[in-house]
């Protein structure tokens, strides 16, 4: 696979996209016209830079708006042309990207655009150019790829061939599949990008909202699956923007798009049978082992699970790391960080083979976590999600981690828990690549995505999960304004409101829930006034949907983190989404 | 008009909203269930608020998806309703907002719809209680308020009657007319909202881009014209929500909202041809009268005025500001303002009635400006933009404001110019609110905003002016992430090249302009080695298009400010947009 990318999928100046371009691994750029018009560096020093580099120059995208014009428009667009190809000898760029017209096309007449564009090919073809005709989603005439293939058949130039553009021909709805029947040879170049699905025009919904490949809605595997059966040998390029990544480090935006490729081309291998670009398999974990807090003074925290009814389970015999049990839900606290406050530092998850799980990481870019162990402990391995939580692999072949913690004592406090899902949180400019790091990294299967109505915007909110429940990732997506809000870790357990009352008596104070949350609970569940009443005693939230039901409470947040306790009866699949307001206006005080 | 705002349209907590709808001069307010739900007051304790702010509660929103359903489900809405009502009793609210149903609706089943509103209505009756019955744009069967309408005829209760929304009207497309066929008083309620012209599925479109009357497309006044019209008299309330307003002061918005009604009202009057709700008649401005640099040291700006060609017309006799003048163009060096550096601080216009304009700026609610003056000094009369800009108007009754000048020598560098346009700059939180503040309160007509790709995001553009150009204000957007832009000035000149040569002769340097840019400028204009010879020697961008020709070239930037200096050939309208892209990296460097 060779991997390249539209230099306007980055911001910055050109030398700056190249040299991040480079350091993400990219084998290759397609350089848009203006990034070159506006760098101070001459068409031979941005050439000798991608030389250096080691980046090679796939494609240039100089002019549009050719073809289908009238003879007096399309010889000043041959003139236009042939300063273009000298500035591509200059880069030493060999293919010109030419999309189909859009504004100033006045004739339907493939024949005239065959005839135009095959005497483009001639004059190109003097320079040893080729050209890569592409189908605009909203050229003035052509539109679909199949149409631009006619044309490209009618001009029939040897050095006049197809640009295939994923978004131009899914978000049209077009059937991919008859790209097989392309002479592959012909297909000069591949473009790809991912999109949600949104009713917008297609224009606004190219410019603002692609996605890279594996973060949107359109079945991209499949596709360069045709692609790659017509015979297409090319490098994979991305051409993706949207308004984050046009305001984002260009450095970590490369890294995250060369991932996406990565994941791309194992898909569509799995998919297609072919050995080529696989990845190891992605391995859904079984389970969350263990939840980290890490921060120098975790006293509260301690104070607070023990309130919970959380047991001790004792000190690590060589790091400042304490662990706390209950069942199945166990909390490591770390407070080997120096001046930093409590926050979620690392998620432990059980797989079947931990050593295949950190190749598959490594070889999709994610960098590795650091932990250091002494002699006799078990290592953890793992690797650091976009937003810096560490997630760690262990397959339970050697003996448990739990052995280093020694003089706690087990099973006293009685407290029976389950991890049932944690909050990881992610900037707005991190949240796409979240959640590509967490299918193509954790091998979790991505939820639609909600919104909900926060005191300071609406939270865009992302499940992330196994088919099975037993891991689930909740990504919370704040308003760029808004100041950055606390993760969270819940617990599952089988009486919420025993929990309560026993946190309660031993001094915990929750998050004080409105009287009038209560009055329309009981509005729009008539639960009775005993039910109601044991609510609101214990501040206890509540939801209820056509599968079963959901109590939860939050404890106060410490530092950057708090804990909420939930009890799920039923089949009740959610997360009571619909309190959300009430918590996050309570959280803001 | 009493005017009206639904708590939905500010952020923050219930009280904190209340207390922003009081301080803008809202009479009353809408209550969503939600913002209620979430407060820790008690509804009695809204109600006392409310009524010490002077606010009545207009309308309260606490249920939907209530009617077209079947027999049971109905049952249990209406248990909702009591207990909803018992609410409203506690809250002192006496209109109920019943969207139509866009969930559990089941039956398209007018006779069964409105049976069941009417039994909804009976019930409502015994407490007091009416209720407004709305279309949904989304609604599952009921969409057209005039399907609303027949709905709430066939029901024929005394409590029952309609809101009517502009944006689930107007948003479909539906003629707004023949409001005035339905009885005034059964339209309950007015809810108010413009929004951009966009091709996106209505819901989303509704939930993240309604605007204030004035700033989108619809054409309110109209709408407004025919609801009153057909004789309703109750409140215009704002039901307006985007990603902006739920993340901003709700003080500002509030304000900003009450502005959007009074413009409103009176542009509805005007089209109507009656008097009440009238403000002082908008004058569009005759010209620029001066512009204003403030700053603790501006020496670095004079440098750049004189070596640009411009007169030293003298000191203020009272304050410690200069005046610099080439023909008609004047700029005011003020440096009465310490600690801070060269901003564009001020814009003088030439209007008719000076007093008039104070007027009209102060009854939409506009703060006025502040300067001091001493006796005998001419009074400057004018307002603050949201973005801090001062606006000040001048009639030219008394005499002129430029006598306070002495001391320089007017006329002898020769230069003749005049104010292009200047570029006012806003915060993505500001930009839609300064929009309305230059149609509203300046006079001036908003063109269709464009976007063009700068180095850290796209920036939005938005330029108002009056129709015959004599004032032009660029108004630039750039992403919430972006580090704040400098603001410019625009000084049109006869010969920019000449202007170029002798600033250059007297030591200034501008912007680099990459000499890419011109290989690319000959490919698309053809202009001819001598030409481009000039502008790259010179330094200066070009563009053309139909009507005319543009060159024109940047300073560098002092402070928070630069001026840019503009030759318009034949008709050319714009503003070199094509050139920003340029200009934007290379005052990124």
């Amino acid at each position: 696979m060779h991997t390249s990318i539209a230099t306007v999928c980055l911001s910055g100046g050109l030398t700056q996209k190249l040299h991040a371009c480079a350091a993400a691994g990219f084998d290759g750029v397609e350089i848009m016209d203006s990034d070159l018009t506006a760098a101070y560096e001459s068409p031979e020093e941005i050439r000798a830079l991608c030389a250096r580099l080691g980046l090679r120059i796939e494609m240039f995208q100089p002019m549009r708006d050719v073809e289908g014009v009238d003879a007096e428009t399309f010889a000043d667009n041959l003139r236009r042309a042939e300063a273009k190809f000298e500035v591509m000898e200059r880069l030493g760029a060999e293919l010109l990207l030419l999309c189909s017209n859009v504004a100033t096309a006045t004739a339907d007449d493939d024949e005239l655009v065959a005839a135009q564009l095959a005497e483009l090919a001639d004059r190109a073809a003097a320079r040893g150019i080729r050209i890569a005709y592409e189908a605009l989603a909203w050229g003035r005439f052509v539109r679909d790829y199949r149409h631009a293939w006619r044309i490209v058949q009618l001009a029939d130039r040897p050095n006049l061939g197809l640009c295939l553009d994923s978004f131009h021909i899914l978000s049209l709805g077009l059937d991919p599949a008859p790209i097989e029947e392309i002479d592959g040879d012909r297909i000069f170049f591949l473009q790809l990008a991912d999109a949600p699905e949104m009713e917008l025009d297609v224009l606004s919904w190219s410019r603002h909202h692609r996605l890279f490949p594996g973060e949107g809605s359109f079945e991209l595997p499949a596709f360069l699956g045709h692609v790659l059966r017509a015979g297409y040998r090319g490098p994979l390029s991305l051409e993706v923007f949207n308004d984050v990544f046009r305001q984002t480090d260009p450095v970590a935006t490369a890294r995250h798009a060369h991932r996406s490729l990565r994941w791309l081309a194992d898909r569509a291998a799995v998919a297609g049978g072919w050995e080529q670009d696989r990845l190891e398999p992605l391995q859904p974990p079984r389970g969350v082992d263990f939840v980290e807090i890490a921060g120098e003074d975790l006293s509260d925290v301690d104070r607070l699970l023990q309130q919970l009814g959380f047991d001790f389970a004792g000190e690590h015999r060589s790091k400042r790391v304490r662990l706390w049990e209950a069942g199945e839900a166990r909390i490591v606290l770390n407070e080997q960080h120096r001046g930093s406050e409590a926050r979620l530092a690392g998620i432990g998850l059980r797989v079947d083979d931990a050593a295949a799980a950190v190749r598959r990481a490594g070889a999709i870019g994610a960098s590795e976590a650091f932990r250091w162990t002494l002699e006799g402990e078990q290592r953890l391995r793992g690797v650091e999600a976009p937003d810096g939580t560490q997630f760690f692999w262990d397959d339970r072949a050697g003996r448990s981690w739990r052995d280093e913690f020694g003089g706690g004592e087990r099973g006293a406090a009685g407290l029976r828990g389950w991890i049932d899902h944690v909050n990881v949180g992610a900037g707005w400019e991190h949240f796409d690549e979240a959640v590509l790091f967490a299918t193509s990294v954790l091998g979790l299967t991505a939820e639609t995505s909600s919104e909900l109505p926060g005191p300071q915007g609406l939270v865009r909110s992302q499940v992330l999960r196994t088919p099975d429940g037993a891991v689930r990732l909740a990504c919370n997506l704040a308003p760029p304004s808004a100041p950055e809000m606390p993760r969270h870790l819940a617990i599952r357990v089988e009486d919420a409101a025993a929990t309560a009352r026993l946190a309660r008596a031993r001094g915990l104070e929750f998050l004080p829930i409105p009287s009038n949350y209560y009055d329309d609970l009981e509005a729009r569940f008539a639960l009775g006034p005993e039910r109601i009443g044991e609510l609101r005693e214990l501040g206890l939230l509540y939801d209820r949907d056509a599968h079963g039901s959901f109590v939860h409470f939050y404890t106060p947040t410490l530092g950057g983190v708090f804990l909420e306790i939930v009890e799920r009866r039923g089949g009740y699949p959610g997360y009571g989404a619909a309190n959300a307001p009430v918590r996050l206006a309570a959280q803001r005080g």
